[in-house]
C-alpha cells in the first residue's frame, strides 16, 4: 500500500537521520523552526484580513476551503482533497437593535442574535423582562410570570475559575438551551449575557438551540454584551415593569454543499496508522475568527510545514484535517468519522487545536491512564518550552466523533485568559493573535506529534 | 518595638486561625480573592488614564507619588510614607522627525530619541550612515568609514530564544552603549533598531549612557521602529551613500527631588524581620506605562488588600515599596538600600514585579541553593494555578542593591511573549492589560510572599 511519491523520495533516509537525533535535539529544530521560518502568521493574515468571516454556507467560508487546499498543496503532502459535508446556513441579516423601555427612556444596548435564532417580527419584539440566574429558576419563577415576557439569562461566568473554560462550562447551558427552556414557561424572547468574564460592550454570538420543541414555539434569542446585562439588571431593579425591545432578522436556509479540506501523508512504516491534526475553518460570522478557529487552522498546517523544513518524513501517515461547521452543527466531524469508518480506517492519534492562538501551556488528553502516563512523561522535554500541563479533559470538538480500535486524543492547551475576551465577538480579529504565541503553538502541537510518529500508542 | 495600632486589634486572631488552614486552603482563598474583589485593576485605570506616563522628575511622577500614598492609605497600614530621593530629568520635547534621504526621495520613518540622549542641532542632522550589527563590528568598519557618519545598529532580537527577556538581553547593549562606542569611532549620531520582535510602526525608547565619554562627544541617538529598521536597511543595500534625516530635542535638567512610596505593616512576631514587595512607578513618558510598570506597582499594592481581605496579618514586617526612577537611574532602588543600611534594617525577602502584567508563569529567584530548593518545593501548591517556573535569574531592578544579612529575592514572572510588543513604547497603555491576568499576578505574589511569611527563610 506504500505510495512512492516525490515526497518520499525527497524524504529519503529522514528515518534514518532522524533514529540518531535525540528527542531533545528534534524539539530544539522543531521550535526554533517555527520561530524563525513559519508560514502560520502569514496565513492567518490571508484567513483574516483578506477572507474574513467564515460562517458555514457563506462564500467566505467556500474561499477559505479554497485558500487552504490551494496553500496546502503546496506544503508536499501525498494527496490534498476535500470531502463533500452538507452544512447549515444561517444568516444574520440586518444589524439587530434593542433598547432598554423604562418609562419614556430608551437606551440602547448592543445585542447579537445567537446562532440558529429565529428573526423577531420585522418591527421588532417589545415586551417585559424576567430575569433569572439558571434555567432551574424559571420553574421557581413559574408560567405565570413568564407568559408573554422576554427572560433576560444574567448568571455571570464564574470569575472564581482559574481556567476560563470551566467559567464558559458552566455558564453556557443558558445559551445553549436558554430559549428552547424559556419557550415552555410561555416566554416570547429571551436575551442571554454573553459568554464573556470582562465588562464590555460586544455581544457574544455562539449555538443555541431549540431541541425538538415544535417550530411554532421557536422564540427569537439574543446576546447582550457583558456592560449591557449589567445595566439591564440595574435597571430592573429600580423598575421590574420596563420593557425590552429588540428586532432581528436572521434566517434559517437549506442545508449546502461545503467541504473539509485534508492533507495527507501517507506513513513510511505504518501507512495503515493515521495520525490527524486538525482545527475548524469555519468561524462565526461577526468578526474573522482569528482566534476561533483561524489559529487552530494555521497552526495544524504549520505541522507540515515545520516537518517539511526538517526535512521529516512521519512513520505514520498524517492528516491536517480544517473541518468545516464545528461552530453550528459540527458536521465536518461527523462526516469525516462516516467515512473513515466506510473505509475501516485506523486512527491512533487525533490533535486539534481550538482553544485560541495564545501562549501554549500544554496538553487536555482524552486517553486511557497507560497513554496519559505515557504522554505525561514528555514532560521534561517539554520544559525548555514552558509547556507543563498534561490534564486529562476535552481534547477537542471536531475530533470527539472520531472512534477507533484505540486512539489517543489531544487538545492543545493554550493559555485561557483572554479567550472570552474575544470568543465569538466582532474583536477576534487577527490584531488579537501574537505571532510568536502562535507560532510556538504550532511548535508545540508538532513536537507531540513528532513524539507519538515515534513512540506510537500503547495498544 | 511592637507597634499597637487598629490594625492590629482587627487582625488579633489572625495568627491562631491562619495556623489552622492549610497552605492549600490560603492560596484558594488569595486566589478568590484576587479574581473577584481586587481593586488592582482600577487602580490600574487611574494611573493609565487619569494619569498618565510618569518619567521621573515629570509632574505626572509626582502626581502618581500622591495617588498612590492616598490609596495606600486607605489599606489598613501601620504606616506610610516617602522616602526623598533625587531623580534625573529629562525631558523628550517636541516630537521627533526622521527621513531617509534617498536621491531626492524622502520617506518618513518613526523615531523616538533615546532616554538621556542630547538634542541635535535645532535644524536637524543629516549624514550617510553605516550599518552595523553589533558594537564590535564598529572596530572592523573601521574609523575611517564611521566618522561623521551615522552608525545604524540593526541588530534584531534573536527570535529563537522562548523567553522573550532571553532575547532582549541580547540586543539591548546596542541600545544602552551605542552611542557611546560609536562616539569613540567619530560618529555624529546613531540609530538603534528599536528593541521588539515584532515588525511594526512603533520605536521603543530605553536608557542609553554615554558613560565617561567627555560631554563634547556626546552625540544624538534614537530608536527607529523594527519596520523603518527594515526599510533603512532594504534602502542601504540599493544606495550605500544615502542620507539620514533625524531632529529631536530633547533635554537634560538639574536633578529633581522625588519620591519612593511605602507602606508598612509591622510583623506580629518578627517585626524585625522585613519582607519587600514592589515595583516602579515612574515610566518611559511615550506612553501610560500600564505594563511597564504600573502592573507591578498595583500588584505590590494588591498584596495587602488580599492579605486585608482575608483578615491576615503577617508574622515579619510587609513593606510594600513603590520606587522611582527604575528607568533611567535606579535611584529610588539605591536610595531605599542606603536607607536601610542606615538603620540596619534586615531584610530577609524582597520581591518585584516588573515583567508586565501578563499571565503569571512563575518566579525568577536570586537566593543560594537551600533557599531555591525551599521555594520550588512550593511547586505543587502552585500548580492548580497554572504556576510552573521557578527559575534562578534576574529577580528586579529595583530590589537589586538591597543587602542583607540574608535575603532571598524573586522576580515574578508572567508569560514574556508579549511583553516587547509594548515595552517602551507608545502602546503600552491600559487596553494591553489584562484584567484576569493582572490579577492572577497579584494572588501569585500574595501567595510566596505568604508562604515565606509562615515558613520563613533558611538563614
Amino acid at each position: 500500500m506504500k505510495k512512492i511519491t516525490l515526497l518520499s523520495l525527497f524524504f529519503i533516509g529522514s528515518s534514518v537521520l532522524y533514529a540518531q537525533k535525540s528527542d531533545e535535539q528534534v524539539l530544539k529544530e522543531i521550535y526554533k523552526s517555527a520561530l524563525t521560518n513559519s508560514k502560520c502568521y502569514s496565513w492567518l493574515d490571508h484567513l483574516s484580513n483578506d477572507i474574513g468571516s467564515r460562517l458555514s454556507g457563506s462564500t467566505n467560508a467556500e474561499k477559505a476551503v479554497l485558500y487552504t487546499k490551494s496553500e496546502m498543496e503546496k506544503l508536499g503532502f501525498d494527496k490534498v482533497y476535500l470531502q463533500e459535508v452538507m452544512v447549515p446556513k444561517w444568516v444574520r441579516g440586518e444589524k439587530e437593535t434593542a433598547y432598554i423601555l423604562d418609562n419614556k427612556t430608551k437606551t440602547i444596548v448592543p445585542i447579537c442574535a445567537l446562532g440558529g435564532s429565529i428573526a423577531t417580527a420585522p418591527n421588532g419584539l417589545t415586551a417585559e423582562v424576567v430575569e433569572v440566574h439558571s434555567i432551574e429558576e424559571l420553574k421557581t419563577v413559574g408560567i405565570d410570570k413568564i407568559k408573554g415576557k422576554i427572560v433576560f439569562y444574567n448568571r455571570p461566568m464564574d470569575n472564581e475559575q482559574i481556567e476560563s473554560f470551566h467559567a464558559y462550562s458552566g455558564a453556557v447551558d443558558q445559551r445553549y438551551d436558554g430559549a428552547k427552556e424559556a419557550s415552555k414557561y410561555g416566554a416570547i424572547g429571551t436575551i442571554v449575557r454573553s459568554m464573556n468574564l470582562r465588562l464590555d460592550d460586544f455581544p457574544h454570538t455562539g449555538a443555541q438551540s431549540y431541541g425538538d420543541i415544535p417550530k411554532t414555539q421557536y422564540i427569537p434569542t439574543a446576546a447582550i454584551s457583558t456592560n449591557g446585562a449589567e445595566l439591564l439588571s440595574k435597571a430592573l431593579k429600580s423598575n421590574p415593569n420596563l420593557k425590552f425591545y429588540f428586532k432581528q432578522s436572521c434566517e434559517q436556509f437549506e442545508d449546502v454543499l461545503s467541504y473539509n479540506v485534508v492533507g495527507e501523508i501517507i506513513g513510511t512504516e505504518h501507512p495503515e496508522n493515521i495520525m490527524v491534526v486538525g482545527g475548524h475553518l469555519d468561524s462565526w460570522d461577526l468578526a474573522d475568527g482569528s482566534h476561533d478557529d483561524g489559529a487552530g487552522v494555521v497552526q495544524s498546517m504549520e505541522v507540515v510545514n515545520i516537518f517539511k523544513n526538517l526535512g521529516y518524513k512521519p512513520k505514520n501517515t498524517l492528516r491536517v484535517v480544517l473541518f468545516m461547521n464545528e461552530e453550528n452543527g459540527l458536521r465536518g466531524g461527523k462526516k469525516y468519522e462516516e467515512l473513515s469508518l466506510v473505509k475501516n480506517e485506523n486512527h491512533i492519534f487525533a490533535m486539534e487545536s481550538d482553544s485560541g492562538g495564545f501562549s501554549p501551556r500544554g496538553f487536555s488528553l482524552e486517553c486511557d491512564t497507560a497513554n496519559f502516563d505515557k504522554i505525561k512523561s514528555f514532560n521534561s522535554l517539554f520544559e525548555p518550552y514552558l509547556i507543563h500541563s498534561f490534564v486529562e479533559g476535552h481534547s477537542g470538538s471536531d475530533i470527539g466523533p472520531l472512534t477507533s480500535k484505540k486512539i489517543v486524543k489531544a487538545g492543545l492547551k493554550p493559555d485561557s485568559q483572554r479567550y472570552f475576551d474575544y470568543h465569538h465577538a466582532a474583536n477576534d480579529k487577527f490584531n488579537a493573535v501574537d505571532k510568536r504565541e502562535l507560532e510556538l503553538g504550532a511548535a508545540t502541537m508538532t513536537s507531540l506529534m513528532y513524539l507519538i510518529d515515534q513512540n506510537g500508542i500503547i495498544e
